[in-house]
């Protein structure tokens, strides 16, 4: 037996037991007439001593201990002298009684530390190192908990968990989908799932009637800087259910994990259209933890005199509250972070209601107090608060307008880590219109359901169609999204026809789904959840590699073992491939 | 709102109450003056009623329902006058007031009852119809509450679920590997993992101390009749453990399963030696419902001047208890299965022990009365037994008993389908000869830790060195398997030595392992159950598949979705592939 105890187990209450544990040497310290050996392992530290009355043989092994050593230590447990009321095993240490060092470490190419001295890259080489450290394994120990809190909770709710097939069909569409040689089917491929959508909707079809499953999905593009070529989504799908069912039981989920895992009572979730999310936030997923909402100042800042709004489609405010007194730096710095490319306004006009009632705005030559006054007004912008005016054409400026919000929050720390405030938003719209190809695309995907109030729409103006389509948001991170799927064959039919897919095509693609809807299929209505994102939320983290064991860096590179690779000739010749690269190396 | 109850809800005590249900028409039955539609989903079955009192409008409707029909029907609870004790919900039935048709169902090309007239094949490309049979659903609903149950446990344990990569890196040894070509790193391959077993171990390396994962594991192969190319383990690692720390705890995690999901109370988990498995069962996954060991007779009817007993390396017995009676055509037919090519033997020679005490043998010409009786002596065979006797070289021989033991007790009935007997089959060899290559191969793989008390033999016989490997036999099923693993790294250069690689090819092979053991690697150990075949033991099937959602077929193919299938020419270009097949299709 390799130990009796683990070393974040013992407490005053073992005092005088002999005991065995098994671990990592964090540190030693030799002060002379004694030495002090700190021992890890995964459930916490507890310190080892020898003195001048331990066994020399005892002393010895201790002397050669070096960092990251694994050991297995015998002997008795004892009160300390000096408490360390920072780890739970602070009030007692061991006296060794026998010592044996089960394996020797090199010097690790960084601390393993809370704090490290590591860089990313070295890190993610070494990344079984990193695993290591208290704050990344807990994040997935974090990560644990969590999945089986999920799969608890759907259980209790007869969901069945099924698993989907990963090796599935490549099809025209998935021009992003990781496809797999078969060797048993020369020259035929299968390809790696985006999602397990429509496997989920067959599910329904066979009357599962409550499907999930935390499953991976894969995607091959351009990584941006937090995504990852292959990524954990919690998938659900119901039948039977409405809209509200959906939404009324993962709202369920969440507060459960969120009380559950993080002891946050969540208040009501909200539920925001998305023409609404769009025109106060300027985001499909706003950041409700503020307020600053977006203000349509347009008609009233326009006809007098000053073109770049008169000639501007849309003018927009939001109000920093209690923000006249920014500088002029810090403005400039606001007109420079509207003006990068990635949020693209051309300007930023301010207006600072000024504490004793004046106005002093970047654009006084064209409007006079009284005129900044009515914008005041209209934006409900007080004594003391700053104007922050975009303009434009409507999309562009309301984006740019959530961006400058989302920063302003930033910079006035209005994003509160220990706030969490949920949000459905609801009613997207079904399509949307591409210039590129001139045809409509689905927002969600081709099975998502319109409402039937706009079924009338269809024809006549399908841009203004809404879906029976939602996300969960929350803190302005979309955690979920989901639809009411359509289970009739003659709607399915006309949305096919909306998005320019012959009979033929449809057909080709969605075949066996639509001879599946043949048979009977029920009215039903599914959601996924980013795990990884889900994560690291909880994880009060920024980014969802730190939530992955062994996660790709952005070119989807696993670079701790060094993959991808090239393959031997002869893996290619059975495959029946060969490189077209010219320059192969 | 779909549904107030489920069809498999409503007992006495609703009599009264208005009720919704949705689901499938199973049965209408027209009796003129009434109609009785039996409505399914996945929780029952409840009987509608309308008859000469009901609103014609609702008549018309029920008599345009057809099988598969998907409904929303209304009514009130009632009392049956003629009761089915058959379902749970067979003492009421529902009184419509208010039916509309959800989805017309054209007629399925298979009946969708427990015993259906559909054969495989249509079956498989309707899967999703084949799922509506409650066998069928009922078998991934065990799946699902096994998972569950296999997770709670390890859960309790202390086990922290990890997700591993699933584009991880291929080897030249993996030749069975599945490649997937990645578009961001250009001629560059990702393959999918045989299973998680490097990862498990670094995670070790990292600390986690308890791992597991219900996890996809690929292997591109002929497929046998059982086989999958995507399957799912139970994958498993612990830290600071000895084999018997892992046989206990997985012992633990078996018996509840069996307790939970099947109500069975297992016995002990026997213990074997992998030598005595060989020599008295002639298997390496004993089935030991029954008895009929295997005797080594070798030295009782050697030297007798029977030729083909004297030539052969082996003479090996089974006793079947009260066979004497056996007739011609019984043994000619157990002749006729042993000389099957699968099994290989070049004859049978038999003894029927006679209730008078006489013998009756088919080599009755080569040995007497007396011979024979020794045989039944050292064969432990009484009055009234028969015994059947293979004989050749050893190896062969021991397996060709054993599949004659299996056979024997297909015939007579002795493999009780609800007694279940597991077995550790402990002891492994380490390493097994490769007549091919001239050369030993790592029987489970070059990680598996040599037992201590070998390691002498290492230089000066290593194919008797046994192994800290293990596997969990239940009713002559292999469940699970797993080892102690190699931690040292001297030891490990040592095996890689043995196996022939050169430092150079295990570097290349093994290398980001090797480095992380430089780093301080605990003693582990671990194992991985076959939870395909664990669920389909449950279930009591044969075969993996019918526990498997959206199975493949021998070929590898996907018949529902038609997959692998040919990609488009552009995609092949973006991934820098060309075919090399000559005919192209």
């Amino acid at each position: 037996m390799y130990r009796t105890h683990t070393c974040g187990e013992l407490r005053l209450a073992n005092v005088g037991q002999e005991v065995t544990l098994s671990g990592w040497v964090q540190r030693v310290r030799d002060l002379g007439a004694m030495s002090f050996v700190d021992l890890r392992d995964r459930y916490g530290i507890t310190q080892l001593v020898v003195d001048e009355t331990s066994d020399s043989s005892i002393r010895e092994v201790v002397n050669q201990l070096g960092r990251e050593f694994v050991i297995q230590a015998t002997g008795v447990v004892r009160e300390r002298s000096s408490k360390n009321d920072k780890i739970p095993t602070g009030s007692v240490e061991i006296a060794l009684t026998k010592v044996n060092i089960l394996n020797k470490a090199e010097l690790p190419p960084f601390t393993i530390e809370d704090e490290t001295d590591g860089g990313d890259e070295i890190r993610m080489k070494y990344r079984y190192l990193d695993l290591r450290r208290n704050p990344v394994r807990e994040n997935l120990v974090l990560r644990s908990k969590m999945a089986h809190a999920v799969r608890s909770y759907l259980n209790d709710k007869e969901f069945i968990e099924t698993e989907t097939p990963v090796l599935i069909k490549s099809t025209p569409e998935g021009a992003r989908d990781f496809v797999v040689p078969s060797r048993m089917n020369e020259g035929q491929f299968y390809a790696l799932p985006q999602s397990p959508q429509v496997f989920k909707q067959l599910l329904m079809v066979s009357g599962f009637d409550r499907y999930y499953q935390i499953v991976k999905c894969f995607r091959d593009e351009d990584l941006r800087a937090d995504r990852q070529p292959e990524f954990t989504q919690i998938d659900c799908e119901m039948s039977f259910v409405e809209q509200e069912d959906i939404l009324n039981l993962f709202e369920g989920m969440t507060t459960d994990l969120f009380k559950e895992i993080k002891g946050v009572d969540l208040e009501e979730f909200v539920r925001m259209p998305y023409s609404e999310a769009m025109s106060r936030y300027g985001s499909d997923k706003p950041d409700i933890r503020f307020e600053m909402l977006i203000e349509d100042i347009t008609s009233t800042v326009q006809g007098q005199n000053f073109k770049v709004f008169d000639e501007s489609e849309y003018v927009g405010a939001i109000v920093v509250k209690g923000a006249a007194s920014f500088t002029r730096k810090k403005l400039d710095k606001l007109t420079d972070y509207v003006k990068r490319p990635q949020v693209g306004a051309k300007g930023m006009v301010y207006v600072k209601c000024n504490e004793d009632g004046s106005f002093k705005s970047s654009v006084d030559k064209f409007y006079d107090a009284e005129q900044l006054a009515r914008w005041a007004d209209v934006a409900n912008a007080s004594a003391g608060d700053l104007i922050l005016v975009l303009s434009g054409d409507k999309a562009h400026t309301l984006n740019a307008l959530g961006e400058l919000r989302l920063e302003v929050a930033r910079q006035e720390g209005l994003m509160d880590k220990d706030t969490f405030k949920p949000l459905w938003v609801v009613d997207f719209p079904l399509l949307e219109w591409d210039e590129d190809s001139k045809r409509y695309h689905a927002m969600h995907h081709p099975f998502t359901s319109p409402k039937k109030e706009d079924y009338d729409l269809l024809e006549s103006d399908p841009g203004a169609v809404r879906a029976n389509a939602y996300d969960l948001v929350i803190n302005g991170v979309e955690i979920g999204g989901g639809s009411v799927r359509i289970y009739d064959k003659d709607l399915q039919r006309k949305m096919f026809d909306l998005l320019g897919f012959t009979p033929e095509e449809a057909q080709a693609q969605f075949g066996f789904l639509m001879d599946a809807f043949k048979y009977g299929a029920p009215p039903h209505a599914g959601i996924a959840f980013g795990f990884d994102r889900l994560v690291s939320m909880f994880a009060g983290l920024d980014t969802i590699r730190d939530v992955i064991a062994f996660p790709k860096n952005n070119s989807g590179r696993d670079v701790m073992i060094d993959s991808p690779s090239p393959i031997a000739d002869a893996q290619l010749e059975e495959l029946n491939l060969a490189l077209t690269l010219e320059d192969k190396e």
